[in-house]
């Protein structure tokens, strides 16, 4: 085999362990070999079980198929809940607790024959306060946030793929900063059941993988969408480039990137054009942190009131902010939020996808922490569909990709363009 | 005093508790004593802690005033986490599993000062299949589901106030069979975290108290909105009376509760019309029973999975039923959900409240199950704020009312205009 089967992608692996050309305690071990070798430097997981995770790999290869992710050993935030794991939401307080079942996303993988390999790390309740994790690609810098610990895991070649959440840019930010593709889909498509809440109205699950036909791969289970498997796409796709309003904040290798693909895609055939900015939508990413913080502010109530003493100064600062708005603003907000979205919606009519940035540029140093999510706050706000892609690398040899983002709803198709766009763009790896 | 301490409305023992000429411990002590004395044939409880609770209420009674329920007992559903009394759900899965934290709209009324007297009984997972509740009015009689023990628990004045949930009719029917005042807000406007979901386009927190004022009370503090406490007005509400498509459904003594409302509020003022059935609504209620059990096959996932054996079946088909509809008929579902919304807009244009069925009539025998929810599909479907209001007695001598349904988002109004129709429709309690 010309891969170190860490590497393998999910969709190659499935193949093969569908036709039991590779087992499940194969794969699974060679993913540990990994973790061994590098976690002592990426700290990518919060919670391990090796001989329990090996056991369930060698019941799975004496098992009939249980459906297309057999065999496949994946990270699972630790925002989700996990019967055979604990559960610690990356805060002290809840450490070493064990829930009784497992999260709806947990189930649905596990079902299709998933395996959890183990708990990723993630920053505070999905929040700012970082954990150890570490960017796999150069430990002096930070993998990003929320899903920190998902993201470095694939990126590190540890796990085929990981789950995570993102409520602002925990999706797409680290995996801009890891150089993985990472999945958001459309609001409100993936049961949430045993996730812990932070902010409703914008909570959406997803994940990373090394390839967009392997997100394609978990998201469909997820999703219970087989179509999601099918991701053929043979036009012209209309892309429009989008410098987002935060365009000012983006350092010269995400301007670079930008240049790059709208020109590579243009002479690919597709048909590219750069959006004019609306300019009221500027207020929207301070619409989207107001709902984000109003609504945490309820979510973690319980631990505001009980155990304020173990909370960071910064989640403090975000539950203090979001008591301080009133319903009635709330209620604004959300107005604003579904103005935004119809306002967006003529873009879809014009183009089948956006590229825009997925963050400033490259990952920031660790001690700056784990990135701005500035860059997907309206899209988190709007419930898009979003992919990030990675192509590129900048000055300090680190990734660098932009993001896909499609019409609410209309995941399939996003994540086939996507796929055409990132072939073009990284010719030489999966899509 | 002229009444029992257990029977105070929520606000009128919430000004006692404040000026400190009623202690928490004394009410909390009636409460026990009524539930002592009643809950062997009501069975509205779950689980209890009847020292943990007392001392819990001799120390609010030493502290300052928290907030606007200082003092006041109250019943949760058991399908809310509490870190002090076990969760589970109703189902023999999770027979006393103990969360480490509250959920929100737990932690948010013990903020403001509440205290959790107990967990009422849920039918399992908040479905069909009862729990060992009573009607508190005769026990023969379902008292509803599923949010069985909190409405009965406040019908039989065991607390003045208690949560409840509502995914199809979990909170009006049972309302109605008790004889109580019920509230199911707007849609999205109480945090769900640590409420174990079913499924999430509709999943609604709501609860149960005796008067319109005392679920504002109880309802300003979970939707952080203050207003709820001032529901002066003082026009003439323009009332849409609204047989519903079920109306063929409806049992003497609802047909005699409907017209009786509307000759009666007619002479006191409103203006009352009668609603054009739009008979291409028909097709919504089975459009919401589609959407839930979609969305239940998901959030179920891991007990379908793990526990089969430990379902009723009549969970079991619900679930199987969802597993039958694809991501694409589903997403198609939701759309004609929105459709259905937008059609009725302008209902909420032309009036100012509409008054529709709760249920079929009087609680069924308990023989029969927890009764039917097709007169609140549409209504939880559409996220509007509903209100039952009792105010009449059938044959069997079982509670009859109806319930006020409001625009989404509009849940101040609502309440008020419903607060003065329940003042002219039971002219000698309070609203």
């Amino acid at each position: 085999m010309a891969v170190e089967l860490n590497c393998l992608s999910a969709t190659r692996a499935a193949q093969l362990l569908a036709r039991r050309e590779l087992s499940a305690e194969q794969l699974l071990r060679a993913c540990f070999a990994r973790i061994e070798q590098r976690d002592g430097v990426v700290h990518a997981w919060a919670a391990l079980d090796k001989a329990q995770a090996l056991a369930q790999a060698r019941a799975l290869d004496q098992s009939a198929t249980r459906g297309v992710l057999h065999g496949l050993p994946f990270g699972v935030k630790d925002m989700f809940a996990t019967f055979d794991l604990p559960t610690s939401y990356g805060s002290p307080i809840y450490e070493g607790h064990r829930p009784p079942m497992d999260a709806a996303a947990v189930a649905l993988c596990r079902e299709a024959g998933a395996l959890v390999a183990g708990k990723t790390v993630t920053t505070e309740f999905a929040t700012y306060q970082p954990g150890p994790t570490r960017n796999p690609h150069n430990p002096a810098y930070t993998p990003g946030g929320s899903s920190s610990g998902s993201a470095a895991a694939v990126g590190d070649c540890m796990v085929p793929f990981a789950l995570g959440t993102q409520t602002a840019g925990s999706i797409i930010r680290p995996a801009a900063y890891c150089g993985v593709v990472g999945f958001k889909p459309s609001f409100g498509r993936v049961a949430r059941a045993g996730l812990k809440s932070l902010a409703e109205s914008l909570d959406t699950i997803g994940g990373f993988a090394r390839s967009v036909d392997d997100v394609a791969l978990f998201a469909s289970v997820l999703m219970r969408d087989p179509g999601l498997r099918e991701l053929d796409y043979d036009s012209r796709p209309r892309i429009g480039m989008y410098r987002t309003l935060q365009w000012r904040h983006t350092l010269p290798e995400t301007r670079k990137a930008y240049e790059f693909a709208a020109g590579l895609l243009s002479r690919a055939g597709a048909q590219v054009c750069e959006l004019e900015l609306p300019p009221d939508l500027c207020a929207l990413v301070q619409v989207h942190a107001d709902i984000m913080s109003f609504e945490a502010a309820q979510s973690l109530a319980f631990e505001h009131v009980h155990h304020a003493g173990r909370l960071s100064s910064s989640l403090l600062a975000l539950l203090e902010a979001g008591s301080q708005i009133s319903a009635d603003e709330h209620r604004v907000n959300l107005e604003r939020a579904a103005q935004g979205r119809a306002q967006a919606e003529p873009w879809f009519e014009d183009y089948d996808l956006l590229l825009a940035p997925s963050a400033s540029g490259e990952a920031p140093f660790i001690e700056q922490g784990t990135g701005d999510p500035q860059f997907c706050r309206v899209w988190t706000l709007f419930g898009c569909p979003c992919v990030h892609l990675p192509f590129d690398t900048g000055p300090q040899g680190l990734p660098v990709g932009l993001q896909a983002v499609g019409r609410p709803g209309d995941d399939r198709r996003t994540l086939a363009i996507a796929r055409w766009v990132l072939n073009v763009l990284r010719p030489e790896g999966d899509a």
